[in-house]
């Protein structure tokens, strides 16, 4: 739970609420409890101060500059490095500090997301003072979901904090596909722009593969394009320009974390082309051997049970109950999910594909939802745009992981 | 072992005694013997029989037309659907037949692949007489190595076999990067030329990677490529334009034998990318739950007594002991290595990664080394190529494989 005080927010910037709600939400806090303490239903802010870190350690904001909503990001808000502990987490959960302190490491997305933030931040400044240039980012939303338009303000929020050129195109429901195509071509040869990212999903009447496959590879962001792809799954070749931000998130947080993968047993639940299958070949570049579960695979629980690294990204609330996790293994959480939580106004609150209260207590290290995977796919976007400039520019790409050794 | 007689070679021909033995060697017979039994050493041809069969079945060769080196493949001695029982293999072992007849079906690769290139040979049939287009299947061979020189030749006397129009390009070892660029370029623009097989290794000074990456990807018929490698392991898009051969060869045995594959255990071993790594994907794209190990593997006997489905391509001779496999799995053995044979002539034999003799009897279903895998590999080849010129008419490619149904 989190209480903040502070000038309070501009009329024009209601809008925003819900953005700095999702952020607080992937920060791990519940967002529910926040709105209600504030009186007014306007969150002020200045200062952050977490209820439950009165207890267990507390952490300030410093106080925000007049633009604060570009700070609104949940890097901003937990200096690097810091780690939740279980007992933080429970009390902001609402439950009480009785519980046995022992359990798993909480692997804490927000906190090492924040840290790639600053290092991007530095990377960018260095990109402006010695080689001129300064990463530029695209962002092409179609239409007016909430969701999209949600995330596109974080992605683009997050450009703006670390430095970046951004260029935005909004297109309403009605685009067509040639109107689309002949957008992405001019991103393509605007040599400010270094990454594009189109925001799916795109209205049915367009073409989505079409439209994706028309940015150059040299500007795929998101990794996806079948060229990058193929460099990831290809041992001692080229390396991708991009990863999947994603998966490449789930790697920073093991190595980070200092999590072995080399000769692990890692089980990927999942298979799909944005997380399962690139995590796998990732996790099989370090070494790791990795099996890839899905809906046709048998004994499911059998494969958990013998992973030292779980990756679950396969978007079912809770699925992976606390017993198939091997005592001592990681768990990477990538789902979000909503559960029933008949308590919460809004009747439901968010969960990953494994049980969290069940695995904390037998895992070694576990990400929780929100606030493990969630923060870091943005980071990864920065890191990707990051890239693409150095590369540009002729410039060595900052390292995407830990390569294998053996054959 | 095989006797044989018939009108002989003229000498111009000698030179190619050395293909004649390859392709009989991956036809399952011993060649030592062959050659050994042949008085003056010159093979004679028209009439083929092997001494095993006369007790186990016997075949005959229709006698051979003048241009008969052009019959010397595999596909031409066995009968499309003629699988050699154990007791024939056995027996062309020296075994004696008193051991029980009881084992694994014996999966010939050679008649599959004899089966495949009628197939070809009658979708070429088609191109030509119903779309005016021949399949062009281009080689560029660098160096004399004895072997690069035995598989083209092999490649392009299958090529001649379905009636391919063929391109040769023949370059002493001192060739410069640039000329081999400039070669791959013209053949890029050959509207003729429909597949670049460029044969490996390159010399030293060569940038293999660089040669490699000029072939354009729709004339990518040994299917390396980033993008079809993408395009393979990426669900629900393009599927790639070609298969990297010896994967696919080790699917349309699995197909071809009615081995079930959806929802079965997969284990891979080898993850390299010209096997391991694409007949994983594949796998996974036919709903298996695919496990790929490799030499920073932990336990590797574990995994393999769990698989249904075992692919060793891993290239160390029978290091997959027979009590290792399930009883009643599937065993494709990728490796093609060889082993001390003090007996023998040379000295040594050819064997697989798997013992064969171990696992033939528990496995449910196996393919024998030479004899499996190996005959498939042309074939797929000459599937691939096809498909090219099919999608260069802009004709439906033939399938590539069963795709998965599941999520």
């Amino acid at each position: 739970m989190l209480l903040m005080n502070g000038p309070g927010l501009r009329n024009d910037e209601h809008k925003d609420i819900d953005t700095f709600k999702l952020c607080m939400a992937e920060s791990g806090f519940q967002i529910k409890d926040f709105l209600e303490r504030s009186s007014d239903k306007v969150p002020k802010f200045a200062t952050a101060t977490c209820a439950a870190g009165a207890a267990a350690g507390s952490f300030v904001v410093p106080p925000l500059r007049p633009d604060y909503l570009s700070e609104l990001s949940p890097a901003s808000l937990l200096a690097p490095g810091f780690v939740r502990s279980r007992t933080v987490l429970a009390e902001e959960k609402g439950e009480t500090s009785s519980q046995p302190a022992a359990g798993a490491r909480i692997i804490d997305g927000k906190s090492v997301a924040a840290q790639i933030r600053a290092e991007i931040r530095s990377q960018v400044d260095d990109l402006k003072s010695q080689h001129g240039t300064t990463p530029g980012l695209a962002v092409v939303l179609v239409g007016n979901r909430t969701d999209s338009s949600t995330y596109v303000r974080m992605k683009k929020r997050a450009a703006d904090e670390v430095g970046f050129y951004s260029v935005d195109r909004t297109f309403p429901e009605s685009v067509t596909e040639d109107q689309l195509l002949a957008c992405v071509h001019e991103l393509n040869t605007d040599p400010k722009v270094h990454g594009i990212l189109v925001q799916l999903p795109l209205p049915q009447h367009i073409n989505e593969a079409r439209v994706l496959e028309a940015i150059q590879v040299d500007k795929d962001v998101d990794g996806f394009s079948a060229q990058n792809i193929g460099n990831l799954c290809l041992r001692g070749g080229k390396p991708p320009l991009a990863l999947p931000c994603t998966p490449a998130g789930c790697i920073e947080l093991l190595q980070r974390s200092e999590i072995e993968v080399s000769g692990k047993e890692a089980v990927v639940i999942g298979r799909s082309n944005i997380v399962g299958m690139p995590v796998a070949h990732l996790l099989q570049s370090m070494d790791a051997t990795v099996t890839v579960c899905h809906s046709r695979s048998k004994d499911l629980a059998a494969h958990v049970r013998r992973a030292d690294i779980v990756i679950a990204a396969i978007g079912r609330a809770e699925m992976v109950p606390g017993d198939w996790i091997k005592p001592g293994a990681t768990v990477i959480d990538v789902g979000v999910n909503s559960k029933p939580a008949p308590e919460s106004k809004k009747g439901y609150k968010l969960c990953g594909d494994v049980d969290f209260d069940g695995a904390v207590k037998v895992a070694g290290a576990i990400t929780p939802v929100p606030g493990g995977v969630g923060p870091m796919t943005i980071a990864m976007l920065l890191k990707n745009t990051v890239n693409l400039a150095r590369h540009a520019q002729g410039l060595p790409r900052l390292p995407l992981r830990r390569k294998a050794t053996g054959t």
